[in-house]
């Protein structure tokens, strides 16, 4: 390909909008440009980089017996009352809209329902099970926050994949293929990888897995454990239950003021405590009902465990007037000493506590020295919290590490969650009418192409990895005479002819600007042809990663990087 | 591939929704199935043909210098109401909806105003033209009838090219190129097309070319000369200037009785007169005024053609109420005797009639002996009909056919239609800055698709040409007797070491239930191995075009396919 024939718009400049390397690079070597906040335009480089990263998956996933199709965007809203999730996945991120007849139809944010629907009219017999179909499809999400260029946009391509089983068996196996195939991507996408366990949340189902990338400009943070390998993520990492210490000396519960100071922060200052001598008492309202719920105060309460051992799906914190109507004190004051009518529930952390802070169901006031079992009873302890790095792994007990990392993929076990409702049965063999047992599979491509650009870059721009780089080689003349650029001609034509992707920089430009180019838009090997080193028969190969340079002998060039491209 | 392994769900019965043969044979081959009306979900048999199509699609734009982008599917309104087609296009058909920040965004229909506003950022010098840009993408039309399956859907695939110009030679050459690549590809798909002169309509712009597959179930007429080659849409096609006919004697004008009936057919029996003896007289409004119309009786105004004379864009038929206050008459007693404050032309052929008879411009009357220049003054004469089979060919003057066609793909020269409006400019070497030269391309791949099966198949399936086949070579073995099975899987297995595309039929049916699926989902090539040929050595090839089958000797089968194939 000759440069000047084709369309590669690169920047000297960051843009603005951009705060981290893989949106800045993006934009900068001419891969993407923005149509709108989260909405990007693919232009050649950027495509073929996509095309190349699909090619990996397509690969990967056929290989484990996957078997491609096309599924539609526009899906007919019906299809998502049956499974119940437009009151909420469409709802937080939908788009609808109404067509001529007045009839809504949704842009599919993901397919667990569409491809439900397909596979009921088509799966009769257990026959014809087990069944793996995926996708390479424009998802749209009605993103509250696009940002970091394609990293979370509101359209983008994913891989979604759907299994079909007869059993739990069958899943698990199923389950284990697509495990097995996403890490396979991942590292011939050369990029490291946790896979971390996570909570099903959205999709349902029981048991899920997500492929995180270490990024800094990751939006989601893991607890990891170097030692054992422990990797989860926060909404699911394990707390352990502490072991029993002995209790301290119990002193007097005594109330005192604390006047306008509420905060956890407010008030151990004022009393001269740690926050770690506090209890939060969270109120929360849970299916027309109170709960009250207790924590260390420099802890987090963690929703999605507390909806675990509540076994709801929905869980708010109580306004400011239902705190009032159930503690009788204004937000701030709660406190689990005589509040009556409730049930409480607390986290393993405040069972081992002693002499501790507590709102007093006043205003203004709070309490001090309360110990449990004398001026409260409690019977529920559960893992509430979110870990943090004081904590331990709950697997060695080695220190745990919090890390920030960027969903790549994200893989479910969801069992009958659609399948019931959506009535997709099969007959077994002994004849029984019994439903379909889904798993469904997810990966981001344009995330890929970003997390591969976050851990290949320098300063002066990408590093492709080889396999998927839009061209292996580029040959840049350093000027137009005629013994440089016909040889550079010549170098181009014998690799084209080779069957190399190679890209021809015939721009009539200074050598400067030239390799400021290269690196930035960061093709593998660069041949640099130019008039010095042609003195002595040499062109030179300079490898971007690492930017190592060598002469080597001009017959030799086909040669050398037939060699390094098949390595 | 093997069979069992794989989803192809076919059907004995014919889809009752199904009117014509591609649409029921995608359904009954398992290529297709329907999600919602319009909406069709790709199964992997009819999703690997849509990628070889695409495949050749890429390859021959690549080949004439195009260059693969991938454009957003979600617009913002806003560049929509730049070119103003936000009032056109997207009310007629366009998807639109609101974000949660109550944004208006459309889902694209065609490309034309995100791709200008794409290349007038990146374009700023004549050195970086001439540019086609192109893409393989979905869109969505919100069709009022969609029908004939993937035909015409809601959403579907299509091809879009751009070409960006500095002049008007410039974008001669592209437009040539684009209709090269066009025959190319519908030569590549084996589909015989006729290129037709066609009416630039909603895209805008002067000239544009449809290349039509003449197919029963397409839904556009053509006017096609078998002598000369001469093609055009009916909108496009002109009619010849009848040459003057010497004038019959004039009778005397008379006003007659008609009462109630007014239609061209129901005033030509009353009057014993055939409906080419009458003139009607057509109303219309056009930008705040009247115009009067006068078309033979037999005749159909064609409204390309009057809005290219009257040079407008929005023209309608008057409403009674405006008829009556422009003709003082009720709808169908129009005439242009009499007709005051009022522009009036006629087609051609009106200039030749004498003694003809139009409305009275009075209830329940009409005028006979009407005749030119005696009666009325008409200054004006256009050619504003549609061509029909009576007419002949205006460039040989052979009789013309009129053939029903399906529209694949469209080419326009744009001209400065969206680049002057969304100040796409850019600088020419005299330093003066000027709007981009446009032009835009267009075919549809899903419509692709179903043309070929249109023009390949027969009774019992579909028959692909070998460069789209899903597979090429189908290997069935007739039972599951060891000797037959073992070697049905050491050609399948040998055909796919060599590379082939490959199906194995390893399904445990009735060899008769297997030989229909074979015709039905149409591999080029059948390997049949059955007992009593194999008693032979032989095997059984059968060549799904014309259903020839021959015996070949067994050894032989790897052999004889790779000659067939590469030939």
């Amino acid at each position: 390909m000759y440069w000047s024939e084709y369309f590669i718009p690169t920047l000297k400049e960051d843009p603005k909008e951009a705060e981290v390397a893989s949106h800045k690079f993006m934009i900068r070597a001419g891969l993407i440009r923005k149509l709108s906040a989260g909405i990007y335009s693919y232009l050649p480089l950027g495509l073929r980089v996509l095309r190349n990263i699909e090619n990996i998956i397509r690969r990967v996933m056929n290989d484990k017996g996957a078997i491609e199709i096309f599924l539609p965007a526009i899906h007919p809203l019906n299809i998502w009352q049956i499974s119940g999730r437009d009151k909420t996945l469409i709802e937080d991120v939908g788009y609808s809209f109404k067509d001529r007849h007045n009839n809504t139809f949704v842009l599919g944010p993901t397919h667990e329902e569409v491809i439900t629907d397909l596979v009921r009219g088509e799966i009769k017999s257990y026959r014809q099970l087990p069944l793996i179909l995926y996708q390479i499809q424009t998802k749209f999400r009605d993103e509250p926050r696009p940002r970091f260029g394609v990293v979370r946009s509101k359209e983008f391509i994913m891989k979604d994949a759907y299994s079909f089983d007869k059993d739990e068996e069958g899943l698990d196996k199923s389950y284990k293929k697509m495990y097995e195939a996403y890490s396979e991507i991942l590292e011939e996408c050369h990029l490291p990888y946790i896979a971390v366990e996570a909570d099903p949340g959205m999709m349902g189902g029981k048991e899920s897995v997500e492929f995180m990338i270490p990024a800094e400009s990751g939006e989601d943070m893991i607890a990891h454990c170097k030692k054992c390998g422990y990797s989860a993520s926060l909404e699911q990492a394990e707390c352990l239950k502490p072991p029993k210490t002995r209790k301290k000396e119990q002193k007097p519960l005594k109330q005192v003021t604390t006047l306008s100071t509420y905060t956890v922060e407010g008030v151990s200052k004022l009393l001269k405590q740690k926050p770690s001598s506090l209890v939060k008492t969270l109120i929360y309202k849970i299916d027309g009902g109170f709960i009250a719920v207790l924590i260390r105060g420099d802890k987090t309460i963690n929703e999605s465990k507390l909806k675990r051992v509540l076994n709801c799906e929905d869980l708010k914190l109580a306004s400011e007037r239902e705190i009032e109507k159930v503690t009788k004190a204004p937000l701030g004051f709660a406190g689990p000493v005589g509040l009556k009518d409730i049930r409480i529930i607390a986290d393993y952390q405040v069972a081992n506590m002693s002499n501790f802070i507590t709102g007093a169901n006043e205003k203004d006031k709070h309490l001090i020295n309360v110990n449990l079992d004398r001026d409260l009873k409690i019977n529920e302890f559960y893992d509430l919290r979110y870990i943090d790095k004081d904590d331990e792994c709950p697997r060695c007990k080695n220190k745990i590490q919090i890390r920030r990392t960027m969903e790549i993929g994200h893989i479910f076990k969801l069992g009958m969650r659609y399948s019931k409702d959506m009535k997709a049965n099969f007959l077994d063999k002994d004849g029984k009418e019994k439903p379909i047992i889904m798993g469904c599979y997810g990966i981001g491509v344009n995330r890929l192409l970003a997390a591969i650009i976050e851990l290949n870059h320098d300063d002066n721009g990408i590093i492709w990895p080889l396999e998927v780089a839009p061209f292996k080689v580029l040959v840049l003349p350093v000027d137009r005479s005629c013994k440089v650029y016909d040889l550079a001609q010549k170098i181009y034509k014998d690799l084209k002819t080779e069957g190399i992707e190679v890209l021809f920089d015939d721009r009539d430009l200074q050598a400067g600007f030239k390799f400021k180019d290269a690196d930035l838009i960061g093709i593998p090997y660069q041949v640099i042809i130019g008039p010095k080193s042609l003195e002595k028969g040499k062109v030179e190969l300079k490898i971007r990663r690492g930017n190592k340079r060598r002469l080597i002998d001009k017959q030799e060039v086909g040669f050398t990087l037939k060699k390094l491209l098949t390595s």
